[in-house]
């Protein structure tokens, strides 16, 4: 069989990981799969990256260019990230029918149907495992593993720098800034790690879950986010009095009672036995839950040079599999397209349990306008914490509610927040089961 | 395009499932994914089954020779159970150029080289998913999704009926017999629960799965299999006081020090806060570990109607996207063959970690006579825990070790129970990390 020949653009941390898991692999390809693979080229523009990589000189290309028009090469697998010349990379290695791997969640989730209609029109495929979890097979568990159910619930830990800073403030009772300098200081978090704590990376992969489960589009910017910036150490310590760990949690549920999917990312209260409440440091973890099957958990290294290396080189065998099988588009995307674009639930109308931290003057009467303007509202309480002893004029009341729409906390939070003895904004937190 | 027929032979619990999966997907399956699946005919000897299923009368037959006789069907579907009848059925189906699908862990585990060989001459596939974990797709993921890893270590709970007894052990301090009785009564344990409770069951999914990884044949024979009848409440009462589960646990691990892979079923003690300790009642669980991805887990229902009848069509998807693309042998098995038959480590030559309790008359010494033994074979103690408050003549002594060879354990223990003072056998319980 003819050599199956691969080009990779980017030569960064992931790149440099594929090269280093393909190289220890091929020969096992090769001779127990049939899979003659070949990595015909790579390029990236900063060419001092490849002294670190285990390959020849004649290898190595400044210029994509070199990947785009060779036609021996079949796969090209695009590791550059950003949406600007990698969006032109993969749309032009499509129209020259070359198969696509990207890790790139941000393009798959905002300009996915252009990517995938250019890909059938081309008879050829996209493959993104590892967009989404790193080393976790999870596209493919959708894709394939559970192609026997309606996966209806979606409840993940989906980036790595969010929750090890999570529990670095839950081990350590320290606050959100200190630890995110540690994290940035080990490379956890990036130097501008707006994308990782505003939520934004977690919205892009629950975009794509979203769209994989419900055979449609979820367009990213209907995805409601809200990143992890304003919790507390304090509400992290009353959390956890209460029994329960925050998390940042991407959150896909489909309702019976109507079309409309909810999709959101936002911090999330999680009781201590419930099993998403043990994943901790930069571990992330899907929980699917399907009509046949149940829950379904998959849990481990959500990034890193070798975990992300690993789903890419998972996606290159795949392809290879397509390729050398003639079957280019075994798994269709077709749905993943504006045409089947799916209704997203407002955030206002979703209910939930939740989580209260009003900061109010200690006087006398407090409570009770903080609950008669809830019950106003029909909002049922399941429990009060408010501690003594605080120094300050101000002194934080803890309110965990029953089920109530997010309209109604909105309004009633609004109707308390004009109250004179409030001093601070209210902190709100949705409560998962 | 042509109908994908497939016929189905046993219509029991998993049978039942598979055709309620397949009927509300089918449209799905054909629309979507473009492929256009036929239940063709269900064949059952015990045909009072039938009144139970979606089916016409015309899909139903009391003899399988109705399947095996009929050319237009593409995929046989095995879920009688059993080694006898199951065997003769796959081998025949695959001789006349049928793909099979089967939930047989025995039969794979045991067979698994003829199946394989008779496959791969007449150039249609097995598939198994559904023989090990139920619905987790851990088959997949390991053949597919972490294909870019060397997986060199594997520990798994992965029978549910011992895990459901061990879980209400634990949180009731009950002892085996009643909680097996219970288990029954529920339905959670069969009425002859041996292949479950002495191991066989786990050691037939473990010998699977440690020939996946190591790309070669594991004989299920040589796998080292105990099963859980010898645990007391009281060591898992003792177990919980140290900080530590017990759990039936498959341990395959590669090691780099000789070629001889380790895999063994046995009780094993797990400190409190390792992922696998929190896996309760029926579920189950994998823990894969890659060179490339670290830590995985995959984590689900192992066994029930529809959780094994998820992974039944999901190997159903798998063939008919095969035949589609005319390539049958898209995931070859030719290492699963007796040529390729791996070297086992005897378990006398494994080290580990061991819980020890010696049954004890409490008199002046004893300790010291142990311990002094124990040290002669150069085995290391980690801690030693003596309760007060026996009114027995005996008591238990309970001695946690460092990492010691099984054999000096053993040699130990078996010097130990030639002195006076030992009342009763000695349990010895292997700690994992």
């Amino acid at each position: 069989m003819k050599d199956i020949s691969i080009g990779l653009v980017g030569a960064g941390t992931v790149g440099g990981g594929v090269v280093k898991v393909l190289s220890k692999r091929l020969d096992f390809f090769r001779n127990e799969l049939g899979l003659p693979l070949r990595l015909a080229r790579i390029a990236d523009k900063q060419i001092s990256l490849f002294k670190e990589l285990p390959v020849g000189d004649a290898v190595c290309t400044a210029s994509a260019d070199d990947i785009l028009n060779d036609d021996s090469i079949q796969i090209v697998i695009e590791l550059v990230g950003g949406k600007g010349f990698a969006f032109d990379l993969i749309m032009e290695a499509l129209k020259r029918k070359k198969h696509v791997i990207t890790a790139n969640k941000a393009l798959i989730a905002e300009r996915g149907p252009e990517i995938f209609e250019c890909a059938e029109k081309n008879g050829v495929s996209v493959y993104f495992e590892a967009s989404v979890g790193g080393g976790m097979p999870v596209i493919k568990a959708i894709r394939e593993g559970l192609i026997g159910n309606n996966v209806f619930s979606v409840k993940t830990i989906i980036n790595g720098t969010c929750n090890y800073i999570l529990t670095k403030m839950t081990v350590e009772g320290l606050p959100f800034a200190d630890v995110l300098k540690e994290a940035q200081a080990r490379g956890y978090a990036e130097a501008d790690p707006t994308l990782d704590i505003e939520g934004g990376d977690s919205g892009h992969k629950a975009a794509i879950l979203a769209s994989l489960i419900s055979d449609g589009y979820v367009p990213f910017e209907k995805v409601y986010r809200e990143g992890i910036t304003s919790i507390s150490a304090e509400d992290i310590r009353f959390a956890s009095e209460l029994g329960y760990t925050i998390k940042l949690l991407g959150v896909i549920k489909k309702n019976n009672s109507d079309d409309q999917l909810d999709v959101r990312v936002h911090p999330a209260m999680l009781h201590d036995d419930h099993i998403l409440a043990s994943v901790s440091n930069v571990y992330n973890a899907v929980l699917l839950e399907g009509d046949s099957v149940g829950q379904i958990l998959l849990y481990g290294r959500g990034a890193g040079e070798l975990p992300t290396a690993s789903a890419v080189v998972s996606d290159i065998i795949d392809v290879a599999r397509n390729i050398s099988a003639s079957s280019p588009v075994r798994v269709p995307m077709g749905y993943y397209s504006k045409s089947k674009e799916i209704s997203i639930k407002q955030i206002d109308t979703i209910t939930s349990r939740y989580y209260l931290r009003f900061t109010v003057v200690d006087q006398p009467g407090v409570l009770a306008s903080i609950t008669s303007e809830l019950g106003k509202h029909g909002i049922s309480i399941a429990s009060v914490m408010q501690k003594e002893g605080y120094e300050d004029s101000s002194v934080p009341v803890i309110i965990l509610t029953h089920l109530a729409s997010e309209k109604g906390i909105k309004d009633s939070v609004a109707g308390i927040e004009k109250m004179s003895f409030i001093k601070d904004k209210t902190q709100i937190i949705r409560i998962e089961s």
